[in-house]
């Protein structure tokens, strides 16, 4: 299959782009180099040190046999984009070329605009071009489990049956997103669905989880191949920051009482998954969206484990929370279902602490990049609209490096 | 109550900038002038001529003995903005500063993401201005009916309370917009409803009906105070544009089948219904979602009235169907509640047949300038990407004028 994938340069992008080589799929990227410029802005760079894009390519050629097509380029270029699709004819789209961060999104009102018009124009490109030149084409785009919030009901996929005054239909779930990054992703879907509806396409939305994690498959890849893996506020997710502030015996942070509850799956599994969409695609018209994740934990139950693990490595540190920037429940309902990938043939990463060990070993050789950007580890993005660090809960022990 | 209007040039903006200054409001407004250039660019202009911007100041400070501040600019820009709120400290925003069209919207790409790209910019322009300068202020936004589009329930004010599962939730109602620009007003719902809940501002998002008349209040304004009204297929509301089609004697047009049910109201309806959640603003933090329509009418009953009301006037006209060109349902379930603004102390105009009296009588003397664009009364503009005039359901009499 003629896979093309929008923002390829990125953290998923780049490891999907192997992972579908590997399985004999021929593969196109496009990326604007936005993600190095936002990480950069947020004084931080990729605990894994990372190729230049095109030194990338030519290790990618060397690995797989076959030429890795490439745009420099900007999904929101709408003639850029009708000439690829023209030039390179793809059948699939994955659409990761947005900005994937909610304290991003947050800093002020600029960055707000930013990240929603760059998303909602962004996914239009995409939209647009499928609908006017492959109109087949399967468009998988990257959502995620925070468009739905946290409701007190259980969370369907995308959809459910509702009685309302004694009469019945199905409707979309209701969003209720937490930043402006996450409402753009709603924005987003709802602009998917309706291009399903008007123009026909086929989409897959997936409501991924929180990402964690530095190898796609089983081996550890060659040095230009491997991916990024971020430990800022911004682009770092909670598992693998929380392993990056292990490797440098500083506290782990989980926010406020940390008994949130969110999806989370390893990086492996998000290859399977939109591998297994990307090889299933839904009917001519049709809108699926699929909540993606292995399982649901509470940020503490995370920050425990990832303690535990960095232990056994001779890591010795700290669970020390700090106050929660976010706005966000405390203690909330958490039950969202995720079948329809099992149906396709999901199978989870049973152990997700051997997941974590491998991280953390992956981290140790890089040590000194993330000691040399050690302020960014705790958040300094308040959703109130301060830009002030978040201050410990409780003091961590004296010997612990603290920020 | 010092009330700075979005889109003060426009068919709503112009209208209630008199209204408010005739109750004792100062007001002031801003406008980039692009529903001028949008009309002109659907080959089009306002049946009723209007004045330049300037002379409408001048006039509307003769009128009300006090100045129209005014600035000849775009909330997109958030500089300006910014600027307005610290000069000008309005206590209230009125947001008609948006695209309304869905047809325009529906041309190609390119003005779809002019459409979505314009109202989530502009709408968010205000909400950052509002918050960093005034959070006091109360934005009443106007949103639309068909954001909700025709599920197959009762349409609730915005929230409804669900049971799913054995567990209950009050959660926003699902939208299923219709077009590109409806999702636009989806995105900025969704925005607003957020703005409210992270920063605590007060908001009023108000889920309009369609809009017709000629009239703000009971009498007809000075030349250089009338309000514009469209006829063309983009900017054009069906009642005012059977209406145009009448004077001109041109068959009255409803798309299909004619039987899709929507709400209306007439211009003095709107006019008191904004007025009225302007002076009962929400509380800090509240957002509130307004149903506002007098009562549903299928297109057919609104053409045939026009029709007869037109007979009175010895303006003998034919309803005569063109294929939809829309993607909607032809006949679905629709019943929405619009009790908040009854509450309030609303009192609709009872009869809808002499408001479009009104309308026929304003519009009579500016027969010629309807003829001069006959063209535009058939809708050319298609749901499914073609740009083909609309075709008769059936042919009309031979002596009505065809386009």
């Amino acid at each position: 299959m003629r896979v093309l994938i929008a923002g390829a340069d990125g953290y998923l992008g780049w490891a999907l782009s192997q992972h579908l080589a590997a399985r004999g799929h021929e593969v196109a990227g496009i990326d604007n180099g936005a993600r190095r410029r936002w990480v950069a802005e947020m004084g931080s760079v990729s605990a894994i040190p990372i190729a230049e894009p095109a030194e990338r390519r030519a290790a990618f050629e060397e690995r797989f046999g076959a030429p890795l097509a490439w745009w420099d380029g900007d999904v929101r270029d709408l003639g850029l984009v009708r000439g690829i699709f023209a030039e390179w004819a793809p059948e699939a789209v994955v659409h990761l070329g947005e900005c994937p961060s909610a304290p991003y999104s947050m800093i002020d009102a600029e960055h707000a605009i930013e990240v929603q018009l760059n998303n909602v124009h962004g996914t239009f490109g995409l939209l647009a071009a499928i609908h006017e030149i492959r109109p087949d084409a399967h468009l998988l785009k990257l959502g995620t489990m925070g468009e739905y919030g946290t409701p007190d009901l259980d969370i369907p996929e995308g959809f459910f049956e509702v009685e309302y005054r004694g009469r019945r239909d199905t409707l979309p779930f209701p969003r209720q997103a937490g930043s402006w990054y996450h409402w753009s992703k709603v924005h987003g879907s709802n602009n998917v669905m309706f291009a399903c509806q008007v123009w026909g396409l086929r989409a897959t939305d997936v409501m991924q989880g929180v990402v964690f994690g530095t190898r796609p498959g089983d081996d550890a890849p060659p040095p230009a191949l491997r991916t990024r893996l971020d430990f800022d506020e911004a682009f770092g997710t909670a598992i693998n920051r929380f392993c990056c502030q292990a490797v440098v015996g500083h506290p782990l942070t989980p926010f406020g009482a940390g008994h949130q509850r969110r999806g989370f799956l390893p990086l492996r599994d998000s290859m399977q998954c939109l591998t297994l969409a990307l090889e299933h695609p839904p009917e001519a018209g049709e809108y699926r969206v699929f909540n993606q994740f292995q399982e649901v934990y509470s940020l503490t139950d995370l920050a425990c484990r990832v303690q535990r693990v960095a232990g056994e490595l001779d890591l010795d540190v700290e669970v020390c929370p700090v106050e929660n920037p976010r706005m966000e429940a405390a203690d909330h309902h958490y039950a969202p279902d995720h079948q329809h990938l099992f149906d396709l043939g999901y199978e989870p990463t049973s152990d997700i602490e051997s997941e974590m060990r491998l991280v953390l070993e992956d981290l140790i050789e890089h040590r000194e990049r993330i000691e040399a950007h050690v302020d960014v580890l705790v958040p300094g993005v308040r959703w109130d609209g301060r830009r002030e660090r978040a201050a410990w809960m409780r003091e961590p022990r004296a010997s612990a490096p603290t920020p």
